[in-house]
C-alpha cells in the first residue's frame, strides 16, 4: 500500500523568485555606520586564510537564502569533523557541517545525533546551535543546552572563545559561557566549532500513523503514548486535515493516502526507537488495540518496513515544502498548552478565512510532545502589509495565550519589534546589558533579536 | 539474601564536630568591606516579610553546614510547591523544596523528579539549580541546562529576574538568561523559584549489582549495556574493592555483601527504568547471561523485588556517609576520559599510601555513564596542609589530563584558585566580564567561583 520510492527529508530547493534583500525588505531601519565590504577588506582575508578557496566571493547565494525563501543576506567552507571518540560519544566538528553528513559519518559507530530537521540534508550545526533548534525529536534527546558540550566562537573583538579541547559530558567549574551563545542567533559571537554530545543509534525504528476525530482524541492518544511507549517513545507528531489536502495536491499526488479516510479532522505520527525490535512491536501493537478499542484513534497504520516508516514521515515532513511549493510561504512557531491548539487555529482562520482573504492554506500542525504549534499559511503574492497584519494577529494570540512567538525558529529581525511585548522589562534590560558588554560596536548580526531600547 | 530494612538514600547527619567558620578556616582572603547583618537590618526584613517565622535568626546551623561537614557559613522557608500541570509535566518551586518532597509530590500524579542524589532527602532544588547538579541519573535525564525551563533570581540590585510566568518546554526569544545561573553558584544572583520540567515516572525499575576482573571489564560490561539496554538503562555506577570494605565495616556491619565474593576489584551497579517489566527483566537477563558466558562479568546479582533494589543501592550509596563517618572527609569529583579513572586512582594512592601517610580509605567510584569519578579520602585529624597537598595532587592530575576538576560539586572556595589552570584566559576574561557586568559591588557569594584578577 506505501510507496518505497521517496527519499525522507530530502528537500529540492524548488525557488523560482529571487527574495528581494533583507535591506530591501526592511527599509525603516536605522542602520547604523557600517563599513561595506570592498576589494581591500577581501585582501586581508585572502591573506589570513591563504590556502585555496577558503574566501570565496562568487555564487554565495546558497549561502545567503533561507529555506522559505524569506530572507536573503550577503557567505561555507567549515565542513571537517574534528574529532570522534566512540568511547564517549562526543564529537568535534566545524560549524559549517551539514546535519546528514554528520549523522552519516556518526552511523557506522553506532551513534545519531542528538536532534533531526526536516531541513538535515542542508542545515548545518553552527546554524542549528545559534537558533537552538528542536526538531523531530527534542522529546527524546532533549534540546541543544543540554547537548552542546564546548563551542568555539569568534568574539566580536575577534578573540576566540575555545571550549572544545577537552569536552566532557560533566563540567562544572565556572560559568557555562557556551550556554549564552546557544540561540543567541550569532549576536553575541559567531561559532565556528562545536562539540556535541551523541547517543546511541537505536536498532528499531518503528511509525504508525493514526486518524482521529477530534483534538481531544489527539491529547488523550498522546497521553496513553507517554505512559504505554514511554522510554520508546522518539517523536509524537501531529497534523490537520488541511494538510494533508495540501501535501497529496503538491507533493504526493501519486500516492494513496496511507490510512482510509482523508477526511479526518487531525492525524498523528508515532515514532519509537529502541534496542529491541520485537519488544518495541508489542509495545506498539498493544498500545494501538487499546486505543482503537476504546475509541481515541479511529483508523491506524503501522510501517512494516524501512521504507514503509520513510513513506508514512513524509506526509508530515512535506507540509512546509507543499507551503513553499503553492505561494508566498508564511511560516509561524509557537509554543503553549497543547490544549489550545485547535483553537489558535481556528481564530486565526475566522480572521483571515482562506480562500476568501488574500489568504489561503491556513495549516496546523507540529511537535504535540514539545508544545510546539506551527501554523503556515499562503499569500498572494507579496504584501508587506498583509503579512504585517497575519503576524500581528498570531503574536498576539500567542502572547495573549502565555505561549511563545518563537518555540525553535528564533526571533531574527521578523519578531524583533515584538520582544517588548514577550519579555518583561528586566528581562529585556539583562538582555541588553549582555548585548552591550559583549558587542559594544553592535556590529555582530545587527538589528536582530534584541530591539532597539526606545524607553520602553 | 538481601536485607529489606534499608531505607534508601536516607542520610543520617551524624555530626559529630562543629566544623570551623569558613572565614576562620580561609584567613587569607582579602575579605571586602561587607557590612556585618545587625539588629537594625534584621528590622528591615522583618517589616519586609511580616508573616510569622519569616526571618529566622536562630537555630540555622541546619542551613549552613554542607554535607560533608567542611562548610559552615551563617540560613529557609521558600518550601512550597507553586504549581504542577500534569499535563506537560512542568512543576514551578520555592527554591528550598527538598528534592525528595517534590518526588513524593509528583509521584501520585505518574511523574518523577529528572535527577536524583544521594542528599535527596535533604538538598533544596535551589541549590541543585546554583550548583548544576548531575547526580544517578543524568545519563537518563540530561542535565539541568536541559531540564530547568525558567527561574526566579533576585539579582544583586534586589531586581527579581522572573521566567516562571510562562515556563514552555520550547521558548526562544532572546537570550536564554536562566541559563547563566545554572551552576553559578550564586555569584551572579540568589535563585528563589525554579520551574522544571519532569519526566513521567517509570513502571518497572530493575538492578543488577555485577563484580568483575578489571576495569576493563568495567569499560566493556558499560558498553554492551549502552547496546543491549539502550532507552531503559538508568543508572550505570562503579566502585572499588576498598568501597565495598569501608561501607561493610561502618555502615553495614550487619548484612552480607550480596555477591559470593567481596574481593573483586570493581563492582557495578546497573540500573533500568522501562514502561513494562517483562521487557525490561528479559533485556537484563539477556545482557547478564552474554556477559557471563563471554567472562566480562565475574559474578552477578539481579534485585528481585524493590526492597531488593534498594539493598543493592546502599552498596553505592553509602559511600560517601562511610567516609564522613571514619574521620575527616576529603571529596573529589573529577571528570575525564573513563579508561583514565583506574590509573588516577592508583597515582593517588602511590602519591599518599593509605595507612602509611596521614591518609586513609582512599576510594573511587562514580558514574561510568557521565565520565565523572569521585574519590574520597579521610584524613587524620585536620591538616590543612594535608588537605592542601591532597588537593593539589588531585586537581593538577585531572587537568594535566584534559579532566575537570569539578564534574558536578562546582568551585566555591574550595577550587577557586585552580581555575586559572583549567580555564584559559578567554574564558576566565569573559566569567570575570559577566561577574562584573552583574554584580558590580561583589556581594554575591563573593570570593568564590571566579578567582581575584592578579594579571593572571
Amino acid at each position: 500500500m506505501l510507496s518505497s520510492s521517496i527519499t525522507r527529508r530530502a528537500f529540492s530547493s524548488a525557488i523560482k523568485t529571487i527574495t528581494p534583500l533583507t535591506s530591501k525588505k526592511h527599509p525603516h531601519l536605522k542602520r547604523g555606520p557600517y563599513k561595506k565590504v570592498d576589494a581591500q577588506d577581501i585582501n586581508v582575508f585572502k591573506k589570513l586564510l591563504p590556502e585555496q578557496q577558503q574566501v570565496v566571493t562568487e555564487d554565495t547565494d546558497v549561502y545567503n537564502l533561507d529555506f522559505f525563501n524569506l530572507y536573503r543576506g550577503s557567505s561555507n567552507k567549515f565542513n571537517q569533523i574534528r574529532s570522534f571518540d566512540a568511547t564517549s560519544g562526543i564529537v568535534v566538528v566545524d560549524a559549517g557541517v551539514i546535519l546528514q553528513n554528520l549523522d552519516q559519518h556518526l552511523e557506522p559507530h553506532g551513534y545519531t545525533v542528538p536532534l533531526d530537521l526536516g531541513a538535515k540534508g542542508s542545515c548545518q550545526i553552527g546554524g542549528n546551535v545559534s537558533t537552538n533548534a528542536g526538531g523531530l525529536r527534542l522529546m527524546r534527546f532533549g534540546n541543544l543546552h543540554g547537548n552542546v558540550l564546548g563551542l568555539e566562537v569568534v568574539l566580536p573583538d575577534g578573540t576566540i572563545l575555545n571550549s572544545l579541547a577537552t569536552p566532557l559530558r560533566k563540567d562544572n567549574t565556572g560559568y557555562d559561557l557556551k550556554q549564552l551563545f546557544i540561540g543567541a542567533e550569532g549576536t553575541l559571537g559567531i561559532v565556528t566549532g562545536v562539540a556535541l554530545l551523541t547517543p546511541k543509534k537505536a536498532r528499531a525504528t518503528n511509525v504508525a500513523m493514526v486518524a482521529v476525530d477530534s483534538f481531544e482524541h489527539i491529547q488523550q492518544a498522546y497521553a496513553s503514548a507517554r505512559d504505554e511507549l514511554s522510554e520508546i517513545l522518539s517523536a509524537f507528531e501531529f497534523w490537520d486535515h488541511d494538510s494533508v489536502q495540501l501535501v497529496q495536491k503538491t507533493m504526493l499526488s501519486d500516492q494513496i493516502y496511507p490510512l482510509n479516510s482523508s477526511s479526518s479532522p487531525y492525524y498523528a505520527l508515532l515514532e519509537t526507537q529502541g534496542s529491541r525490535e520485537d519488544h518495541d512491536m508489542q509495545k506498539l501493537e498493544s498500545y494501538l488495540e487499546k486505543n482503537m478499542t476504546n475509541g481515541v484513534i479511529q483508523d491506524g497504520v503501522l510501517a512494516q518496513d524501512a521504507s514503509q516508516v520513510n513513506a508514512l514521515w513524509q506526509w508530515r515532513e512535506k507540509i512546509p515544502e507543499a507551503i513553499t511549493r503553492s505561494g508566498t510561504a508564511m511560516t509561524y512557531d509557537v509554543a503553549m498548552d497543547i490544549r489550545l491548539f485547535p483553537r489558535m487555529v481556528q481564530d486565526v482562520k475566522t480572521k483571515f478565512p482562506p480562500g476568501k482573504s488574500q489568504y489561503s492554506n491556513i495549516l496546523g500542525f507540529g511537535h504535540i510532545g514539545d508544545g510546539n504549534l506551527h501554523i503556515m499559511a499562503n499569500m498572494e503574492g507579496f504584501d508587506q502589509h498583509g503579512q504585517e497584519a497575519f503576524d500581528d494577529y498570531i503574536f498576539k494570540w500567542a502572547i495573549e495565550h502565555q505561549g511563545s512567538i518563537s518555540a525553535e525558529h528564533g526571533i531574527g529581525i521578523h519578531k524583533v519589534d515584538y520582544m517588548t511585548q514577550c519579555k518583561n522589562p528586566v528581562q529585556l534590560a539583562l538582555m541588553r546589558k549582555i548585548k552591550a558588554n559583549f558587542d559594544k560596536h553592535s556590529i555582530m548580526n545587527p538589528y536582530k533579536v534584541i530591539p532597539e531600547n526606545n524607553g520602553v
